[in-house]
């Protein structure tokens, strides 16, 4: 069985908020350590979009199974005076052994959905939410900004360059492994091929052709043609960008070696790359290629392929890797439902607008919506939350990257047009079971108390 | 002296865009290894910014000067097929050597202001652009963003709540510094207070509450109170929020505990922030403290404060640890001049929209404006860029977080009030010199080519 893979060699055991330590700290002392279930959902799709691409998933098993408080850890623990001695060798034998359902990578969903449910002892299901929720939330919101700029290239490559305007440069490597589940060709981030085999390309940076000063423009081209024979991809617009496809074309020309595309960074781009092709297609060079980056998204891209520019790729930076338009995904990880003795009893949060689903789910997926319903109800439809974790060990085959990134092709091309749209979509629908809604009424007319329902 | 600190301890060698280390490959086969000179700038003030904090410049140092290719990256570089073995030993034996001069962290600045300048052998100043941009775009956003919300909270305790909103957990880590050079009280991230030495906070989740079931809030308040005497602040909206402070009142007393403080995290939040008072009042708890959180900013609490509301805290969380309002910082890190024998030739990009101050700069602070003049020029006022790093090492004091925080609370105080208000503030002026206006135009005529010019 594949062990999931963690992004990072560091250890995340203090990337908690410290409430979720001093709460451990208060359930174990008082013996409250029977099992409790979590569900992370995302309470209402953010503007713009559709529906969202579940991902993250491998990451944050990685992160529970791994979960480890070292000795530099339990020593500043130590330090901070609130938590004793016997706590900190509880936290020092830590680890995850219970169980993880969740919607697999790549699948598009709707809000409300639970894309993930743990259920643990209450402690370790306590400790892990901070760094679990960050984990889902960052690469679930770029996989679903970036199925949509995927979706307005029309199948041309959109590439990930954003590296440099990320939360640190850590960040990098999850926004690469997203943009790709969602069809991305791959990234400009070395890093991420090094670590999950992902595509990586490069072109060159403007500060290249200035190392060779005046009037040397095509010196540089010639120079990185034969370095990078057949793949090297020139920037045109350091001086003049038409000028820069004329010395492109007699660089390539002078060096006898194939030119394997231009990049456009600046400019009118549409105009631009239409006088671009012709030049190249007029030299013969029609299978040189033609990038554009510069502050692209799913809406100019979606511009620039209306007005008929004749593009290529797409270097995404800034607009990708920062989800910019909807920069932050509302991931919540609720109790639903916690041990009585033998028996899983639901529960709820009942306070004003933040709500919450009693009980554990399952989603049936359907060819118009999808349905939330409690995890016994066997209804039409796919289920789509599987066992991944039993007893705090992987329990099903981990999908590959590649098989992730067919599974977002396939089920995203399923959706209605409206929903796929990049202008205005419609909300992917997600409707509640009649047993559901009947649960939630009743502890709602409760006020969220116990019920005794057996849910599980 | 004291050596700059890292965030990680993981490498951030490959964190690199790849036309990073396909450039160097090509400057060093042919031998263009003189000193180059880089600045980084940010182009414009994002929108509802009147200043910016500069910050990350440690992280930014410590990566510098522990860049190391290890064996696997070599190894993985190694099977890209694109590197010669010559090139990769040339990296494995790469340590910055170069020159470091930048604006002190903390320090209110405008936008095309350089705010760091590497010079250094021209592969070295290559291959650092990625991560050392994304270290800085990262806690100069988010501090330029913390500025603004500490200021509306109007001297009332800012902390940051943002790790499982943020890209990634590692991310943490920069938003906790940054928020707090900008004035935040500290951060509930744990690892932050153990790497950073930040204070750090928290209270308590709904989930706490709702582990004792039905009818026992009072129950879960008792507990809390008596394992974190003095400190417990208890939240009070899981099921009825004035209920929850009744409750809480009697836990209190119950356990003769005092009450630290309660949360509040939905509802209407200024009447309940009122009748919450008046109850923790009439019951005597006089020193008992409110804290505000759930999607709040600089504006949510600007009304919270206008209204009256008699709140002592804020826990702020996706929209300080996003930016969410503008979520990107569009730092740039452009060749500004080149050696040439023995002198530095000034250079700049003339393509449309994205042109570059030529040279070497120094910033000058006066009260009402700062100048970018050329490095050689003396003007008046305050010179901002300092020298850091000669030669590969840290060659002046590196101030402490304390020290930053005071330089940024100062200098900010200092900044005009329309610079500094919340709602459409002006952008803070600044203005280039003669001389370096001149230069510009000259360069501009002659198509950005080299001039000759002697810039240091």
């Amino acid at each position: 069985m594949r062990q999931p893979q963690s992004l990072t060699d560091c250890s995340l055991a203090l990337h908690t908020d410290e409430y979720a330590l001093t709460m451990a700290q208060s359930f174990w002392r008082h013996g409250q350590t029977g099992v409790a279930c979590f569900e992370m959902t995302v309470r209402s799709l953010p503007p713009s979009r559709g529906y969202l691409v579940a991902a993250g998933l491998e990451q944050a098993l990685a992160y529970l199974l791994s979960l480890r408080y070292g000795a530099r850890d339990l020593e500043f623990l130590s330090q901070r005076g609130i938590y004793s001695a016997e706590f900190l060798s509880v936290l020092e034998g830590l680890r995850f052994t219970g169980d993880v359902d969740a919607i697999p990578e790549g699948t598009p969903i709707g809000a409300e959905v639970p894309l993930l449910r743990v259920t643990a002892p209450r402690i370790e299901a306590t400790v892990v939410e901070s760094s679990l929720l960050a984990l889902m939330n960052h690469q679930t919101m770029i996989a679903s900004k970036a199925s949509r700029i995927v979706a307005a290239a029309e199948g041309r490559e959109v590439w990930d360059f954003s590296l440099r305007r990320l939360q640190g440069p850590e960040a990098a490597l999850g926004v690469a492994r997203a943009a790709y589940i969602a069809g991305c060709a791959g990234t400009a981030t070395v890093a991420a091929g090094a670590r999950l085999g992902l595509p990586t390309t490069g072109t060159m940076a403007h500060h290249f052709v200035l190392a060779f000063g005046e009037d040397h423009e095509q010196d540089a081209f010639e120079q990185f043609l034969r370095d990078y024979p057949g793949r090297a991809v020139l920037l045109v617009d350091t001086y003049d960008t038409l000028r820069g496809v004329d010395r492109a074309i007699a660089a390539s020309r002078a060096t006898r070696v194939s030119l394997a595309g231009v990049r456009l960074d600046s400019g009118d781009i549409a105009v631009l790359a239409r006088l671009t092709r012709e030049k190249l297609d007029a030299a013969g060079f029609t299978s040189a290629r033609i990038t554009a980056s510069g502050d692209l998204d799913e809406y100019s891209i979606d511009s620039l392929l209306a007005a008929g520019a004749p593009l290529d790729a797409f270097g995404v930076g800034t607009m990708l890797g920062t989800s910019a338009d909807a920069p932050t995904m509302g991931g919540i990880y609720k109790l639903v439902a916690q041990a009585r003795g033998a028996e899983m009893v639901p529960t709820m949060k009942v306070s004003s607008a933040k709500q919450t689903d009693p009980g554990l789910h399952q989603v049936f997926h359907t060819e118009s919506h999808d349905v939330i319903a409690l995890a016994e109800e066997t209804l039409p439809g796919e289920p789509l939350m599987q066992p991944v974790v039993r007893g705090g060990a992987v329990c099903a085959e981990l999908p590959s990257l590649a098989e992730i990134r067919e599974r977002c092709r396939v089920r995203v091309a399923a959706l209605p047009v409206e929903v796929r749209r990049i202008h205005e979509p419609q909300p992917w629908p997600v409707v509640r079971s009649a047993r559901l809604e009947e649960l939630r009424d009743r502890l709602l007319r409760e006020g969220g108390h116990r019920t005794g329902v057996k849910v599980a």
